[in-house]
């Protein structure tokens, strides 16, 4: 049986990726391909517990090098009992969020730098790195204008840090994106939410579909 | 100032790691050496609730490598918090159980492997690696008996592993021991709270008092 695909859905607050994660996948559905949609930090029972941890409470609540380590670690239950499982039986899987994140927060906004996430991403993700990503870029003042639109009770850690820290974050994608132009390409998320499915699409069928 | 020095001690369930680290930092004070009596998973507030995640529930409930990140995370949040701040004041610091523990339980124990546990310790703790390690040798039976009669409430994920896992614990422990001799000394824990504790005096004043 051949194996599924892995595609990630990556940016700012507000960007609009877990409706077009949605939107891809009921896509894929027409095309008779069964999919998972999952996020991150989370995706697996034990890794939304351990998500609690990371996107409620003080900004300041964790050292930035253990914030980093619990995503890796929710990472791995993520990889360990939802996602290499879907993979193995066929499914393809839509992740809200994977391991781009973690560079772009933590490497990055965070200031750990990149040695320490990518030294972990190569202990913890190793070769089970997505096929494809998609990188939804916008301005941070749209995406965070967005957001706060959003009701999903004290998740706004992240939200909460400062503009400049969202600006950051915005570049660091960017700059992903032109270190890994094989695997990612960036989407222009300001547009409405059809436009950018569209594109996505586009995508989605060009890299992966025969 | 003068660094303080950083000891571990280690070893399976019961074998009275707490009681020794407590009477050796009363030891300690009396030659006027301010020491942090401290543990682990655990030992700073954030690492206090990642470590509920580990000694309680379900034996199977995390992957065993999502395992191993936790208890990283929860000793990256130790060093930054507690650890590396004291040491730096000039405090002594007494971590009942530490990086050895990781390697024993999650390397060996759950199988994941030597290298998987050396690159995380590499990563996180790097030169941060305690002056003196004290493994507190004893059969698990006897251990796990005096463990039994504990009552921290729930906290008894690990001491309900089968007897077969701690008795390899107890081989991991002593295989550390013979690969770090310089750092890790073996204590006969089946002795007398008091023949212990005057071991480890013996053992603590050759190697780290001038």
């Amino acid at each position: 049986m051949a194996r599924g695909k892995f595609i990630t859905l990556e940016g700012g607050e507000g960007a609009g990726k877990s409706t077009q994660a949605r939107r891809l996948a009921a896509r894929l559905e027409t095309q008779g391909i069964k999919t998972v949609v999952t996020r991150e930090p989370g995706g697996a029972p034990g890794a939304e517990v351990i998500r609690e941890l990371l996107v409620k409470g003080e900004t300041g609540r964790w050292a930035p090098r253990t914030e980093a380590l619990l995503h890796f670690a929710a990472r791995e239950e993520h990889l360990a009992r939802t996602i290499r499982p879907a993979i193995a039986r066929g499914d393809w899987v839509i992740s809200d969020r994977f391991v781009d994140s973690t560079m772009a927060y933590q490497g990055v906004g965070q200031g750990l730098g990149a040695a320490f996430i990518d030294n972990l991403r190569e202990i913890v993700v190793g070769s089970d790195m997505p096929a494809l990503t998609l990188i939804l870029d916008l301005p941070p003042e749209t995406g965070l204008a967005r957001a706060a639109g959003r009701a999903t009770a004290g998740e706004d850690r992240y939200e909460r840090m400062d503009l400049e820290f969202h600006q950051t974050l915005r570049q660091a994608f960017l700059d992903i994106a032109k270190n890994e132009p094989m695997r990612c390409f960036v989407v222009d998320a300001a547009r409405s939410e059809e436009a950018v499915a569209a594109d996505i699409w586009e995508i989605v069928k060009a890299r992966l579909l025969p």
